[in-house]
């Protein structure tokens, strides 16, 4: 184990109804205005829009509303927010939605206070140190932001998709109903178990030596999402199998599976540039990657692949493990190359070039991948 | 999984060195007088207290020793730092130790803002809204204070030993430093071995359905613990091992393990009363008692005792299970029987009625123990 510090200070309000407390808990936390980010049609038509803004008013809680928040969310939003916060003289944040929704949040939030172009922060120009106060009401169990101090945002000039990771960001609070999730089409549950195992196997697959504890709660948690995925994709409605699902995707990103260790994230690198040029969801396209990563890496460095395989699918080998997350992908729906991803001629050579152009020469710890091993993994996929 | 709330403020910085660092982390926490809680001989001998107040000298940070507190700590030292903090107008703590530095710190914090009897909120008379902040450099790995927002207290009149739970008293900080564990007897490890397993025990055996989850990390986190004992008794300098227990001992007690979940606690209460009539360390107390505790409700609840030994042990039945905990806890050198635990004569029915008399008519949830299965439990460690 290596050392670290490391602090989850978000509340995390966890089960039926808990939306209600949207209100009481934006009063204590973001103080008495605030931004009510949300994406789509569903969070009005389900009515939880009208839910959280009644929540609002009951507790003396003025708020924006700033919609229409869109998947793989883009800069001119976050400049927008953080001018219609600065106009507004809002002292909070309240993103109601999924991790598209929070991290526009979270980068108006550290835009705000911040004198120079927020995009600093993400281009590695500036550190921040503070943020106003952000609360989540999650929709949908997939990308962990609500736990997280983590922001992805990609810019539209340019197209490059950048995560941000500071504490700065983490939410004061995140409300967290199951039942918000079960009216999720398939696919989008589907792409949202293969993000947080994702989550956990950026971290897993680590050459960081001795840290059996953090293996083994990875591990179980992988396992325990294997087990339950089935269930959901069977009944949508399936209440416990939903919220046993939702607080994995918050533990497997609020970082308490990866203390101690160095982590890899080569596959989100990867999938960030699939997202950017051919606009596929994070998580299928993350279903095509993380095999095709794991087929390269085990040449080399296979005897923890080998450990994930006997420990969270009972398999013996690297090959049979790889090939065991493979099915366990595609029995959810889930595309397996690029060509079920939709990308029938993709432009390696560019996804290579935007790649190692966006991530530097070496990108990755567990096998350091450098572009020509980049071609490779992405040659796996087809 | 039932609803819950669930917040760590808690700061952890862990690693080699790290109380280097407690300075730093005073002035930003603890204000700049803080009281310095700490034990017996070990804290000044070793150097800890050298190094720790040198760090605080450094950071500006003024402080005052408050020493010598005790294994299963009083509440005559908690009136004593109290009065103490008062005269001096500390604006906060630092434990220097183990769970009885730390509780005692913690209980001093939660007394000095209230005007009332401290012992108010452990009676369970008034609800503590405020206390100091408290930090901690952690010595021992085992009670879990560091992480926790317990306190468990002995009042000298009657010698009831009353555990507090509450979100207010969580440290600000807690510095972990696994070398500092590498000194420590191996009795002492190996009862903090035990105390940090119960705490994920406590939590597991639970009626509550569907926490397939969090049964997973309980297990995955006990599977660790049973495979690193073996090496730091057999090598007390072993530090990658150390520090994983050190880390399973906070995460075994932060709460992450026991969310949605109704938790027992029985054992805990049936040690506290025979540490409280014997002084026998809490640790080996509980390694007599919950296997006894295991042999009793396994007549009536088996199947999640199944659980774990298939999940942890290896084994089918929950009589194995039980079998291979108790050769464990014999392996790492504690004690399975009171008369192991040097009390050859147990007066069993003033342990049964001190326990109901604390606790009430029926303890526990697993399988709510009255005072006749109280009996038979006691008598199952003879």
């Amino acid at each position: 184990m290596n050392n670290f510090d490391f602090c989850t200070p978000t509340n995390y309000v966890f089960g039926r109804d808990t939306e209600l407390r949207a209100g009481e808990l934006a009063a204590a936390c973001l103080g008495n205005k605030i931004l009510l980010c949300f994406g789509g049609h569903s969070a009005k038509a389900s009515g939880l829009l009208d839910r959280v803004e009644t929540s609002l008013r009951a507790a003396g809680v003025e708020f924006v509303e700033f919609g229409d928040i869109k998947p793989n969310p883009t800069d001119d939003r976050v400049y927008e927010g953080i001018d219609l916060c600065r106009r507004e003289n809002a002292s909070g944040i309240l993103a109601v939605g999924g991790g598209s929704v929070i991290d526009t949040a979270k980068a108006i939030a550290g835009g705000v206070p911040y004198s120079g172009d927020f995009w600093d922060f993400w281009a590695g120009k500036a550190v921040m140190t503070e943020a106003m106060p952000v609360g989540v009401v999650l929709t949908i169990a997939a990308a962990g932001s609500e736990g997280s101090g983590n922001s992805v945002i990609t810019k539209i000039d340019g197209g490059k998709k950048v995560s941000l990771r500071t504490n700065v960001l983490r939410p004061r609070f995140s409300i967290l109903n199951p039942a918000l999730t079960e009216t999720l089409p398939a696919y989008q549950t589907a792409c949202g178990i293969v993000d947080m195992m994702a989550h956990i196997m950026e971290r897993y697959f680590s050459n960081t030596r001795d840290c059996e504890l953090t293996d083994r709660l990875c591990e179980g948690a992988l396992k325990a999402i294997v087990d339950l995925a089935p269930r959901v994709m069977a009944d949508p409605a399936d209440y416990q199998a939903r919220a046993n699902l939702m607080w994995a995707g918050t533990v497997a990103h609020n970082g308490i599976l990866g203390v101690g260790r160095e982590e890899d994230w080569t596959s989100h690198a990867m999938e960030h540039e699939l997202s950017a040029l051919y606009g596929v969801a994070h998580g299928a396209g993350l279903s095509v990657v993380f095999p095709a990563w794991l087929d390269y890496v085990a040449q080399f460095n296979s005897d923890k692949i080998e450990q994930f395989g006997r420990r969270v699918f009972g398999v013996e080998s690297s090959a049979e493990a790889i090939a065991a997350l493979r099915t366990f992908n595609r029995a959810i729906g889930m595309p397996i190359t690029l060509a079920e991803l939709g990308i029938t001629d993709p432009d390696i050579p560019l996804l290579v070039s935007n790649l190692h152009d966006t991530k530097g020469p070496l990108i990755g710890n567990f096998c350091p991948t450098d572009p020509s091993a980049s071609e490779k993994i992405y040659r796996l996929m087809l």
